[in-house]
């Protein structure tokens, strides 16, 4: 009887091969295999007590990863987007001060997304291959005293880590509050929440937690606790801390609606916090540092070099990979993937056209990996050398 | 080296025995047996054409979905309520009227979300037991010249299904765009948004799509398109659906970078409108349509009541189940589960307290289900009423 008020006929949508590439590259990454039973897992409806279960034991394993006593721990459901934001949209507001230390492709994204709420946002930028001194960020926080210093604790882009320790007690001089990033760091780099002073962290997923993608742990000091509930201005209803801390039961007795949960990706979430609390952080710290010590060793044999100069500088998780004149990172990129259908990342931002990235984090932080990853990279040197070069 | 640093020790997450409940509330429902597979596909990464590949059979199967010849179709990561926030943030400017037809709690969350952006937003409230008539509506659109009006198509909360053919040739005499939510109507009720002049609509996963919760698939109009391209307004960075066409590739040669996407939702969302176009629209209104007759006749047999007393304004998908005197719904809702392992909703909002909310809609739109429910409530009816009225 509908039939023929149809205008639009139906698609044929046919499946196509597809092989997964290993994928070394900032992220997506690789999955824990206990993944795939979790993401299959039954769904859950508010109803049903257990989805209350789920969400605690994501908080507690929250609360480890990012060894925070804070009751402020819940998981966003969106991207890792959606975790940055949460925090300056909660945190900061219209005509507030936040100084964004900027050394790539993030921390500009953070300041887009500042704009818009009508902050205040001021950068302050320093050359791509390197991170930030305590002491010139000291400079910045006492000419600016903004309301929130936003800052990338590892940073994709560039293949940077910055050491946060400190970082903490220099803000709350200021009557700042410190935002970290740590999408591409957690769970691969020491990183302690409470100990440092961080009022406001996001994390994501598909990096070294080896989940799939779409929800964003965050947490947030009782400092920036205090400033959510005294705030005066509103944040958009998704990203609001005060409604979701409720739906979370972060406080007890509240498992209120907000929104429809995720069923596949709070099961994955959680088996994810289940191995790593399994493998401890401790032991995940040391694994990851061991196996980028071996990839740069092998990197090193091969006289290939790295873009940030300083070592300390240089973020476990991504590295950044310079290669001798008269390569084109693209073509070495495509070259990985056709023959030996490993994945990694060409320059993005201020390091395109200057390096390769290569993730070797969470499941594929193995020595395995890191082999594979050198013999394709070996051979398409070699390839592309006699032949386009 | 780092253990001494760990102030917060791994918490044991151990796994619990949970039997997944028959999903006969509102939503989340049931889905498609092949989601499973669907959900632990490989990780698509945005250096893979799959990924681009299957969003633009994503695209393809939303447009018959929606019945639109658009550009301007994508999914938003997040619940329905990012969609809901999405059109509303990129289509209604600060300070611009927005009309809101009021009868359930969904629109109220429309006026919350609209009030943090500034928008004046005026809503009009009819009766939660009936749904709008034209005229009423005219009347307040000549009234008010809204830049929008927002409406739900399925109102999840009253039972009530909102006739919108014909609503969009009115708000545009007035220069107003018309934005809808299908949220718990597409797929089960006739929708055409070209036809019927819809310029902006969104929709969820987890109702009669039957699959999981975590992606809303949004369309636009081309009089939407231009107030979006020629907006001096910027919503949020997560829902500006400028941003969001590119990475989606609406118009050809922009597969851009916007956030990162989540595989098992994108897969699972491909999954299930690969088997809404095997059945096809006018099967599934069709048998949508029968199973509900056949659920209503029995609830007659019964002697239950409708909350809702017009025929042509009930919902296929939920229905609101009025009980005699005497029960407590919520612990006719509690039976169900406990002895049948059948979950039900007791009324939300404006129906707390006065019904229950029956969905029967995507894979669990059968004969054999709605006997389930059946043979589940007549034993709550019995048992409750020999032990505790």
């Amino acid at each position: 009887m509908y039939s023929t008020n149809l205008t639009v006929p139906a698609p044929k949508i046919v499946d196509r091969q597809f092989k997964k590439p290993l994928l070394c590259g900032p992220g997506p990454c690789d999955v824990w295999p206990s993944v795939a039973e979790a993401l299959t897992k039954p769904v859950l409806s508010p109803l049903c007590d257990e989805l209350f279960n789920v969400l605690d034991d994501i908080r507690a394993g929250m609360k480890y990863l990012f060894q925070t006593q804070s009751n402020l721990v819940l998981a966003m459901s969106g991207s890792g987007h959606t975790g940055m934001e949460a925090l300056i949209s909660n945190l900061v507001a219209p005509k507030e001060t936040m100084l964004i230390a900027t050394r790539g492709i993030w921390d500009e994204r953070a300041y887009e997304m500042a704009k818009r709420y009508g902050i205040n946002a001021v950068t302050y930028r320093i050359p791509y291959n390197r991170s930030f001194s305590l002491k010139e960020l000291e400079t910045q926080l006492s000419k600016h005293r903004p309301a929130a210093l936003f800052i990338t604790h590892g940073d994709s882009s560039t293949g940077t880590v910055q050491k946060i320790e400190g970082l903490g007690e220099l803000c709350h001089k200021y009557g700042t509050l410190l935002l970290v990033d740590t999408v591409v760091s957690l769970v691969a780099v020491p990183f302690f929440m409470d100990a440092w002073g961080v009022d406001g962290v996001y994390t994501s997923t598909q990096k070294a937690l080896s989940g799939p993608a779409g929800i964003s742990p965050v947490a947030f000091s009782v400092r920036a606790e205090e400033k959510i509930n005294n705030r005066k201005h509103d944040p958009p209803f998704y990203f609001d801390i005060k409604l979701l801390a409720k739906q979370w039961n972060c406080y007890g007795n509240t498992r209120c609606y907000h929104h429809t949960l995720s069923p596949p990706l709070i099961w994955a979430l959680r088996c994810c916090l289940q191995e790593v609390c399994k493998e401890t952080l401790p032991k995940a710290w040391a694994k990851h540092a061991a196996t980028t010590a071996y990839f740069h060793k092998r990197l090193q044999q091969m006289a290939l070099e790295f873009l940030i100069p300083n070592p300390e500088d240089r973020l476990t998780t991504v590295t950044t990979v310079v290669l001798p004149k008269g390569y084109d990172y693209l073509e070495v990129v495509k070259y990985m993937i056709k023959k030996h259908n490993v994945l990694i990342f060409p320059g993005l931002g201020p390091t395109a056209g200057k390096s390769l990235r290569v993730g070797i984090m969470g499941v594929n932080s193995t020595i395995e990996v890191v082999d594979d990853v050198m013999n394709a990279l070996t051979d398409a040197l070699r390839a592309l050398t006699k032949s386009s070069l």
